[in-house]
């Protein structure tokens, strides 16, 4: 029997929905990404329409959340409640006829830069997804385990802020995106002094990451700060990460590792301080390669795996 | 070949040393039990040659601390700096010519739980040793990783005390047994009223976790709210493990599990309040079966698996 030649990843975050037919070198050949926000499924449905063919062996989706994978449904999304008991692999399966798999969206980003990216070269890595939410994936032995690896969903401070997951204290809400817009925002309505006071024409609730980036750039106090906070609480969940997989190597994807030289860098002083030296010493801390890709990618490679054919 | 019986089990902890000789049915058939703190590597070889025969397969040891397997010594012990860098497994193997494994402890009580106590039943799960420090060992998929799982050292308070470990906040600073008697002893000295002010003759340098339960039973509110606020931060820690690993069981061992009802009940509470609902939903939590004994006999399993005679 011929390899089917193609497979279809779909990636479906916080905020966006990337579809793409992927080859068997884990290559994109065609993409498409959309928003998230509104009817996903039937956004999922065209946008795996447009790629379908009988050259395809399989579909891969990988959605943000708690993923129950025997049933094929998100049981738990905090930051996308809108897909929670959609049944996703089902649904697909009957309008194409494919075989049809879904994972957590940072364990399929995991398996993608395993396979075709940053992680090709380790037997061993954790990565972390860095964007709205903060999300997990642990590669073991050259596999993905499977498991939830809710790496932004621990606590850090004990009796910190509540999170949307319920618990307190996340990572995530120390370390991400949407913790380091609330904090700028917060100083500068506090009456802390700061360039970004002109940001979006003076609506800094508009402020994002890449605004805070760019005024950190330019030597503003009150974003480098903001940058500084979230790295040094990122590197408190990247050295717990290292004290329990003891890996070979973290990968960070994401959004805002474009702003690695302040967050990233301040994360990784913070690791150096605080996991055992014995193992972050020979764990490498390094970005992802195929960035926004790799969930797509990994979700393709899932449904190359599984199918064989 | 005929299969030999026995393997010799070893298991250094924080104070004790405890060795014994382990059948195939993961049964004790003799032990021995001695203090970790002097000479630990002469008692070890003294220990295993009053068990050694050629009826002995091999000799698995399970250590605190960071294990460098392939060099078979111990990388780094917080709590037992006298056992870095001690050649454990060269220095036993060139004395009784057997096979030589080494582990760290909690890694080795969990594969002791899996082979022969609460964990048999179980594909998955997350041990925790509860007692002067906290350990970790992951089993999954039946199998334990071959990862630090340092679980007591991971920052839960991100400012928080500063651990032997070098990190600060860490788990096993507010939950272990010295995390305990630490505080107990803290909150007497700052005046707090409690029955414990008589305890060990007024000499509450010397209070234990023991005097702590027996002090709670008796209605002590101090003794009381030190077993709570100690559960709490384990709670924590559990909910952690279960948000990364979502385990189908967390298994906890250690002398500090004589506390249940207050300490761990305590703890369970706090899970449910902090983990994902779907995932500690079906997350059993339950006390070690082989108690004080997992570690020697994962040790020796450890023997028996990797030697295969």
């Amino acid at each position: 029997m011929r390899h089917k030649r193609y497979a279809i990843g779909a990636d479906i975050g916080g905020t966006n929905l990337r579809v793409a037919l992927v080859n068997r070198e884990g290559e994109i050949v065609e993409r498409v990404k959309t928003s998230s926000t509104n009817n996903v499924f039937d956004s999922l449905v065209s946008a795996i329409d447009r790629f379908y063919s009988d050259d395809v062996a399989g579909i891969g989706i990988g959605v943000a959340g708690v993923i129950e994978r025997k049933k094929g449904i998100v049981k738990r999304s905090p930051n996308l409640p809108s897909v929670e008991g959609i049944g996703f692999t089902d649904g697909i399966r009957q309008r194409f006829s494919l075989p049809v798999y879904i994972e957590n969206d940072a364990n399929a980003a995991a398996l993608g830069e395993r396979w075709a990216g940053a992680g090709r070269e380790f037997k061993s890595f954790v990565l972390f997804t860095l964007g709205t939410g903060i999300g997990g994936g642990v590669i073991y032995d050259g596999h993905l385990l499977d498991i939830a690896a809710e790496l932004g969903h621990i606590s850090i401070e004990a009796a910190g802020v509540r999170c949307p997951c319920g618990n307190n204290g996340c990572l995530e809400s120390y370390a991400s995106a949407r913790a380091m817009t609330g904090r700028a925002v917060e100083l500068i309505e506090s009456g802390t002094e700061s360039l970004m006071k002109a940001c979006c024409e003076g609506n800094v609730y508009k402020i994002s990451p890449e605004d805070i980036y760019s005024y950190a750039l330019e030597g503003d106090n009150l974003a480098r700060e903001t940058l500084k906070t979230a790295g040094r609480y990122l590197g408190i969940g990247i050295a717990g990460a290292i004290n329990i997989f003891s890996p070979e190597a973290v990968i960070l994807t994401g959004g805002l590792i474009g702003a690695w030289n302040i967050y990233v860098e301040t994360a990784i002083k913070e690791v150096s301080k605080r996991a055992f030296p014995e193992l972050s010493g020979s764990t490498k801390i390094l970005p992802s390669i195929l960035k926004g890709d790799a969930g797509v990618i990994g979700a393709a490679c899932l449904a190359f795996d599984k199918t064989r054919n």
